[in-house]
């Protein structure tokens, strides 16, 4: 590989700092996680989106969730079809060997995905349905989404309501997963659906019972 | 979804806690964040494994790098055949829409992933080799890795070798995308190759010159 | 202008060493800095002294803070009367067109400034009292820090009460900036007052519970 | 000051990261810096802009440049009528008191500052030519700039050649101040200016023989 260029100094020399101070108080815990292997109590999937930190707002440390992030935290369906599945890989991963207790979908306000599958749906993005688009695929996970909030007129309310569908899909999608719906069912892992406003830092979850989602 | 469970207490605790301090020392930041958008200046790539924390080492905050995560830091190679692809949904994203001056692959010591991908192409693993296996079919992405190892007789070692494959074949298959191809040859965005020793703290980059990976 | 005169040799020779390691490696990001213009997450303000690096201190990189620079970091009130404002128009940039989403004061020991301050108004410096003394008028900012430390016998210790004084009267006069006041009491944007000691490399930040510096 | 609020936790974090290393390296030289005061070579005038790092570009470290940042690197004309003047403050303080040996004027590319000041003199941004606007009245000293370059059509040709111009009208002003002129014309201080494109990481310098910039 000949293109890779040296990291910036900026991020050489934080990472100094983070080594003789964080790394440094906390050496101990670092050894036993490489030593003993991850234990992770959940899996959370979340976006790639910078202004999303999950190990910030539940106070995580190094150890304690084992992290996918893709593009609007969306799951696809279960198919085993031998092709490249990222999602599902970290999934069975996540299930089937580290036996994880929950699954957390952390949905989020102002999620450029949502906004770019709610232009391609209502025709305002129409490079996204080509074939070649990677983003406008990825979102057509979101299409069924897309549908179930078409009584509601507002534009900006659409797509915030598309944010909290998408954590629904995937929830659904979730459940068609075998080794997902055994571990649900056998009650040894729960699944948990959460939406965050960024801006006014609020967490909602999803209430199977009133089917709205919630303030936490 | 009839599925969802409500939160665990101690994350909903937490939650609040964080609120109460964290968000509320910074709401300002996250109020520009939801209303201004993001500008983060790097994509980072690594892996689920909840012992890497890619925003702990280099000090950084919300807003700030574009994380996607998936099993083993991989990066499959261009292929728009209109089929669901979530890295590269997020790459697609993160260079077009973002314009990200960097992309940053993490690669790390101990992982899972690696291990298995070891461990199916040495046959001790064969139900990886299963056309239903979704981390056996995400893993072979690694097998030049593997490959390329071969002179290694340590199976310790050889994983370790491949941990930092993993970061190289992704390298290598970024440039397989015409819109990063794009963005590094005219000079408006840089690659990075870097590998993570848990326990140790280390980080090392991969120099290209050296055709080695060389402590920071 | 027929005064400029040719760089120092030795400052051509370490912006062409610049040029070609930093620069060439970082290429990428100070392309896209130009192409997509800066976004700062905050302002600081900062002195001229030599010795306040406030982008080392934070291992800030280009792009990260937008920072006005003058004789001990002062700020004065608000008057828009259509003279000539320095620091004012700084600040308004900052706060309306960039939108930052903190202010920075930064004060520092060993302030030549403030130093200068106590010594015109304990008459040990009359020439600072004139009428042309730029210092001088520029320092009568900071008269009411001198007044508020009238308890302090011993000079070096009062000297070093009036450079925390510096930060709070900055504090203060950005409150009457009413773009200030709106961003502050709207909750997107947030004030902080530090202090640096040079020599021992100490950060004390205002407490407004406690009415004092403590240190970070 | 009831309004200050305690440093985001990652620039706490960030400062305990430098306090451990970079600090502690240079300890001796911190100390000696507080102890035997400041002994700068050169003023330097530059922009607020966060883009724009004079201390990186010359490899300058702790104790070399008094630096004053304002918006777009102006010097306003001597005018000792007793008002406020912080950039006159500095350049006093500079020059009187710690004896620089050379004053350098640092223009850069893709300024704001000096984009606003064409929009204001162009008619297209009429809210700047408002007596309360800082901004406004700040970059009416760059009038003559805008005159002087009625001959360039191109907007963008026009605003690029206006920051040069910047850098000349605070050269010529500089002049203004009797201090400096004395300094000048016994040859114990040189004056510089110097223009930055962001971008490409070139740096020209204004060639007094031939009128215009060249690259150094």
């Amino acid at each position: 590989m000949q293109y890779a260029t040296p990291l910036p100094a900026y991020l050489v020399q934080r990472y100094h700092g983070w080594k003789a101070t964080a790394y440094n108080d906390n050496k101990a815990w670092y050894k036993r996680l490489a030593n003993e292997g991850q234990h992770p109590r959940a899996m959370v999937i979340s976006c790639c989106d910078s202004r999303v930190h999950v190990t910030s707002i539940f106070g995580a440390d190094q150890g304690e969730f084992f992290i996918h992030r893709n593009i609007a935290n969306l799951v696809p369906p279960h198919k085993p079809d031998g092709d490249l599945h990222g999602t599902s890989a970290a999934l069975e991963y996540a299930v089937n060997v580290l036996k994880v207790a929950h699954i957390v979908v952390l949905g989020h306000s102002n999620c450029g995905g949502v906004k770019g599958c709610f232009d391609m749906c209502s025709g305002a993005a129409p490079e996204l349905e080509e074939k070649a688009s990677y983003v406008g695929r990825w979102m057509d996970l979101l299409r069924p989404g897309y549908e179930r909030t078409a009584d509601i007129a507002d534009p900006a309310a659409r797509t915030s309501a598309m944010e909290r569908e998408a954590v629904l899909v995937s929830l659904e999608n979730l459940m068609t997963f075998p080794f997902v719906r055994d571990a649900v069912e056998s009650e040894v892992m729960t699944l948990h659906g959460l939406w965050n406003d960024i801006g006014e830092g609020d967490l909602e979850q999803y209430d199977p019972a009133k089917k709205v989602f919630v303030k936490v």
